[in-house]
């Protein structure tokens, strides 16, 4: 399973995913799902993948070798919107799972989803989620948070906590705060996790890091969270005997 | 959609449930998903329904006409055992599902699933997942709650809180903080909830309460829970620039 989250605020994008790749629970490795495709200045584009691994890692294999290349309609670094990379992404998801579909139908789901976030110059930072079929939506202040893979038990906190006004920094504690959630009540979600807080028209990727599983923030993060949830918990009285 | 959600603790069972009722988004409605059968003094058993509602209505609305018919094998109040009982309504779901679910499939799922939970004399109070299948799982002390319907954005409290040493009114504050979440998270819950609090070899189910979307109890348990969350969350410092 998998867990990636991207937050769209006016200050730019958070974008987060775990690492741990399984195909049935006695085979399971770490992966990188945050692909991140940078051309300092110009264009910062960050591409997180769910689903088959072998499909995401061949379109975002064939994205790196076309980026740069000047090829039509292939090359990333010469897309001039975050549209355009969301089609182009699409066009080539669909083109892996028409090559290669058939023959993995037999073993398995063929099928994988893409978050496209970034900033091209001339834009504001913009968000997409890649559906299986190639088709993308956009995230908007209405819908300032997407998911792919294990979306549920990470939600309630940012349905919660997510406004408008909430900073890029905050954005990333809250992230961390869904990931813990979501890996306390699924196993197959795991550290370390990629975390990348992209400051609006920055064009820069530096602030990408890798939260390790005894990373000292991310333990003490979890720590105060679960004893100041179990405090707020008891401070609340039960419920009455209405019966 | 539906949540219901059962708690096995060694004081007793808190079992819980929504009442939306909606096929496709503009044909909603209502309804009552947990069904009590009582013996005074011997026999307390409520089962809470998920999934189709023409079969799990077929299949209470059967155990309600058949109890304590003396029936062989159909008589829920003749049950000597909690698993006799989950055997008789995994029976009564198979057929009605091979009466019915030809002629349902072609428009939707035919299937169902419940949670039942009760004392029978002689034994502890016990709990029951009944799959579609009409198989069946007991909780225990090792996994205290089972859940049906939409699962996932109440869980995360659950996995957090829940204990063993957890008693009954507090298990109910858990049970409704549990369908708070998720009826943050999916507008296909919804209030009121019916929540019966039953206390070991009481063999009464006095205390089953009607939660009321303006109960003052609810209203105050979301309101305390929201802004201690919220402060919770501003009171945990932001994670550092790693990179």
């Amino acid at each position: 399973m998998t867990y990636c989250l991207g937050i769209l605020l006016p200050d730019g994008l958070v974008l987060a995913s775990d690492s741990r790749s399984n195909a049935g629970i006695d085979q399971v490795a770490l992966v990188k799902k945050l692909a991140v495709f940078e051309v300092p200045g110009q264009q910062v584009v960050a591409v997180l993948s769910a689903g088959n691994l072998a499909t995401t890692q061949a379109v975002v294999t064939a994205l790196r070798e076309s980026a740069g290349s000047g090829a039509p309609g292939q090359d990333l670094h010469a897309a001039r919107s975050m549209f355009d990379v969301a089609q182009l992404i699409g066009g080539k998801l669909r083109e892996v799972i028409a090559r290669d579909g058939h023959y993995v139908q037999p073993f398995g789901d063929p099928h994988g989803t893409f978050l496209v976030g970034g900033q091209i110059t001339g834009e504001p930072p913009r968000l997409f989620h890649i559906y299986s079929a190639g088709n993308f939506v956009e995230a908007s202040d209405r819908s300032r948070f997407l998911q792919i893979g294990e979306t549920k038990y990470g939600k309630p906190i940012l349905d919660r906590a997510l406004t408008n006004a909430t900073t890029l920094d905050e954005a990333a504690k809250l992230s961390l705060l869904s990931f813990d959630a979501t890996m306390r009540s699924n196993l197959s979600v795991d550290a370390p996790i990629d975390l990348l807080r992209y400051a609006a028209d920055s064009f820069s990727a530096r602030n990408l890091a890798t939260v390790e599983k005894d990373d000292p923030y991310w333990i003490e993060l979890r720590q105060r969270y679960a004893e100041g949830l179990a405090n707020l918990v008891s401070s609340i009285p039960p419920p009455p005997q209405w019966g």
